[in-house]
């Protein structure tokens, strides 16, 4: 079976419409999917950006807002704008990683529910123990691994890649021969190069 | 009959297979399509951008090329990177707002298609008499009508009307109750809002 890999942010705002529906579309075309946390924060920062570019362009980031409620609709999702924006994201994607890989997909769509559905912050040891224990896992002893050295050099390691596979933003997905998409827009595109590349 | 307003920016490369395709897929929905040219160079001035953020941001620039290289292939629309990028759009510009309202979508393709289809310099006054030579309009007058106050005062004019819609880049899309989308992927949901707001 082909695989893609999809690069999320908690942060990222095109991340929840494209975290809701990859696995529906990814299954309609025989396609497994690799979640693959991973911080924007320092890719953003080399680039200069102390913020979000969505704070930073004020007009991008209002068009961004409205085109994502557009996008909700259509899918059917509630959204909710997070007070502030972005969240900070580095527990919610440690705890992501720390998790088994069946696991972590129901974790991170649980956070961007919080998140952009119900407009509430991710941030904070709480709500992730909130999220963890809805899910029948032990909040205590995946807050403990999020805090290892190991998951932390894990999502440092994850940063690192995502740099040299030539990501700038989220959602990314990534083929197994190394091609890129950028956005939630390319998803099915990425999907039917995914497919493309097994054949 | 609903009425789109296409915004476009001559160096633009997502423009391209905009400019290409917009009329086809409008006429499917009894859509209206107005050309509206004008530039981001004030825009991105304005936000610090010295030049294209794909120059500036070069994860991001890589991308876009690949990306606009898999759309025209996809689209069945030859595609060659016009060096330097971006071109000066200025002088096109102005030609397309002093061209009659029917002329003008024919001479824009024909510019993007030197431009990103056969990769050459569109920003010269040789470039552009040639093409407005092929489509038997008289390059002396209209390069004469470019370059008089009223069409420099009318390309200001857009730019300024483009900023008060809240434009941040090309393509994008403005329906007659002020909705906005950006980029060449919102086409159709474009079309679509600005049927149903004729309903």
């Amino acid at each position: 079976m082909p695989t893609l890999d999809f690069w999320y942010e908690f942060a990222s705002t095109y991340c929840y419409p494209a975290a809701m529906r990859i696995e529906k579309h990814a299954a309609a075309c025989k396609v497994a999917v690799r979640w693959r946390p991973f911080l924007l924060g320092p890719i953003f920062d080399r680039q200069g950006w102390t913020t979000s570019p969505f704070n930073l362009y004020r007009a991008k980031g209002q068009n961004m807002f409205r085109d994502l409620e557009r996008i909700c609709a259509k899918e059917g999702l509630p959204f909710r704008r997070p007070d502030p924006f972005p969240q900070n994201s580095l527990l919610a994607a440690r705890i992501a990683l720390a998790l088994d890989d069946d696991k972590r997909p129901a974790f991170s769509r649980a956070v961007y529910v919080r998140e952009f559905a119900e407009g509430l912050p991710v941030d904070d040891r709480d709500a992730l123990a909130k999220i963890l224990a809805d899910q029948a896992i032990d909040p205590g002893l995946m807050l403990a691994a999020a805090a290892s050295p190991a998951i932390k050099d894990r999502l440092r390691a994850a940063g690192a890649e995502a740099e040299r596979l030539g990501l700038y933003g989220a959602p990314s997905f990534v083929t197994s021969g190394g091609e890129l998409f950028w956005g939630n827009d390319r998803l099915d595109d990425a999907l039917a190069w995914a497919l493309s590349e097994s054949d």
